[in-house]
């Protein structure tokens, strides 16, 4: 029984001391690469009416969140489970100028369910998002901030990044005249590739010959950057949309050559992710791992449900997951043990140590251990002229 | 409508980059002062089983946890709305040998109904906490260590703390043979100073005129040091245990006399705060604010009910009520902002900047706003041998 007041739900974990500093550093450094590249950090609330937050995410986000009474308003509210949509609405709410924003942010959030089979319900996320500008240029920027995150984490030589374009399919979409049931039937068969499926779909909705080919065509779109040529073939007859979508991945493409260490991946039937997503998309993975590490993509019309339309785009990651994915650091002792001693002199001494930086742990009088199972590699000693630091 | 969907919940608070910048720059601030002191950061669950968040910890924390019922597992899960009792759970769970073990912890908590009227139900909790030393060194230890975080924090100079010790009361009361229910209606009428409602309880109670007296004396003897003079004199005929307590608070007296610019304040009757501790109890308060602005004392039963009863000593205050009491610092524009161009050698410089702490911020193409409202004060531009930063 009292073993059992230790246990945690499924998929929620604590830290202990090793394990939170790694995180804790972790989150420093990508802190301050985010302020380098001009990110202000924004804090989300943890709860919220439950209608504000799932504003404009679709049903993916309700399933995932935590639901609770407030005792004091009587009404629903939810435990935040992305905190990219309220990010958005932060930007909508609190900027008023129509200049190019940068925001960050970190912190937990719950998941009611994890998101894949035995993963975290507690993710450590972190991301970016930049608001106020439509071009692929905005897109390449949080893309390659994407990829410093995974590099500061450790990950970079064997980064594989996927690469599609929600628009390629949406404006597919349209020009077929799919109603909303019929896209949502398609998007979803596309997403297992179930190639059988969608041509007899296709055959069904007696579409012309030529936008049967070319939906039927996305399944197969897939690999290298000959993707974007062969598209270009396959998909001569689609609507303008479709064509400013391949140039904006050729665009994304050669401003991706230049990170080093990259292997690059096309998928233009895939729309993995968010539901939110509007323009190009991309998912970051790694050989270990079968999930994806980070995703992001373009994110145009989340603004609007707060009354502000604006252009976004952004990624995000989540900690807990980067941090098993490199080798833990053996972890040193590094600190100076003061003895007990109610010397005025040790105490300023102490004080000057600390102030310098130090891990200086003041020993107690009558305690257990000595100075290594303080983890310490040196003490405080008296010596003829005042205190000395000694190695041990 | 649209606006409804910005409104949060009473007392549940987001914050711009402007307010996260300060939190965050305190927050850093404070681990490396705590990382100085040998305390090691955890990172406590932001939900459990609501059986093992309330163990051992009372009902005033049950009233403040918001519950939500597991899906996964059909259990009830409580939101943390204390970090003390987790860390103390950490503690017993994880820490195996009886040296002492220094522990930190900062992260937001939720509490279902504010601590005050018109509080925050989102605290931003940080506190500190030294378990396996029962001697008041350790109790001085951790009180230094919250005044150094309030000196931090920028409250140096106007610090008030108010002391007492929860055995004065316990030993009276085990000496007096109250009842359980007797001991929670003197304690009560105690922390109102409720004199005439005492003399009328010790009066029923029938009690020898000396332990009257003593108990009686309790609700007066508050002040200055001279307090504990006092005390020796009034409560001259007591247990062994108020003997003791009251040579801890004079040790502890003596301790804080050298931290400068602290007014020390003695209350016996008062036992502020948390219902778990078990001796020294100490608050902080400044004058701009009726409620303590931090909390501590030692709580050495708490680990027992996970099956390791260890001596514990430590303290808590919320950095969203130490950051309203300083004023906020002016922001500066403080970054370089880069023209768009497609120029190699400009993202190379950028880079190299960035790498070497700066904040660049790459224009867009086509976007509004210049570098002033980007928050730069320096551009680069275009010199003969290369890229140059520029003043504004």
């Amino acid at each position: 029984m009292q073993n059992e007041r230790w246990l945690l739900p499924e998929g929620i974990e604590e830290m202990p001391p090793a394990q939170a500093e790694r995180l804790e550093s972790l989150q420093r450094r990508l802190r301050d690469l985010y302020r380098a590249w001009g990110y202000d950090l924004v804090l989300t609330p943890f709860i919220e009416y439950l209608d504000s937050l799932l504003t404009g995410t679709g049903s993916d986000l309700e399933l995932q969140t935590f639901k609770v009474t407030d005792r004091m308003s009587g009404r629903l509210l939810g435990v935040r489970a992305d905190m990219t949509p309220q990010v958005a609405r932060i930007d909508a709410h609190i900027h008023a100028g129509s200049e190019p924003n940068r925001l960050c942010y970190m912190g937990t959030v719950l998941n009611a369910t994890p998101q894949e089979h035995g993963g975290s319900r507690s993710p450590y996320q972190v991301g970016a998002e930049l608001y106020g500008h439509a071009g692929i240029e905005s897109d390449a920027e949080v893309l390659e901030l994407m990829v410093e995150t995974l590099r500061i984490a450790g990950l970079a030589g064997t980064l594989h990044l996927d690469l599609g374009h929600v628009a390629i399919f949406r404006s597919l979409a349209a020009q077929a005249g799919l109603d909303e049931a019929c896209e949502a039937q398609l998007f979803e068969a596309l997403q297992r590739k179930a190639v059988p499926e969608i041509d007899e779909m296709l055959l069904q909705w007696q579409l012309p010959g030529d936008m049967a080919r070319m939906l039927a065509a996305l399944a197969q779109l897939n690999g290298g950057i000959e993707v974007l040529d062969e598209a270009a073939v396959q998909l001569a007859a689609a609507a303008p949309g479709v064509h400013l979508a391949l140039e904006q991945l050729r665009s994304i493409a050669a401003h991706a050559a230049d990170l080093a260490d990259v292997a690059l991946h096309f998928d233009l039937g895939e729309l993995r992710g968010y539901h939110y997503h509007t323009g190009l998309v991309f998912a970051a993975f790694v050989p270990e791992r079968g999930h994806a590490i980070a995703l992001g993509g373009r994110y145009d019309d989340i603004g609007a449900v707060f009354g502000r339309s604006r252009p976004a785009t952004g990624f995000s990651t989540d900690l807990k997951v980067l941090l098993t994915l490199t080798p833990a650091p053996v972890r040193k002792n590094r600190g100076i043990f003061a003895p007990y001693c109610d010397d005025p002199s040790l105490r300023s001494e102490v004080r000057t140590l600390r102030a310098a930086g130090e891990r200086v742990v003041c020993e107690l009088p009558g305690q257990q251990g000595d100075a290594v199972s303080m983890a310490c590699d040196r003490i405080l000693q008296r010596a003829a002229a005042g205190w000395s630091v000694v190695a041990l």
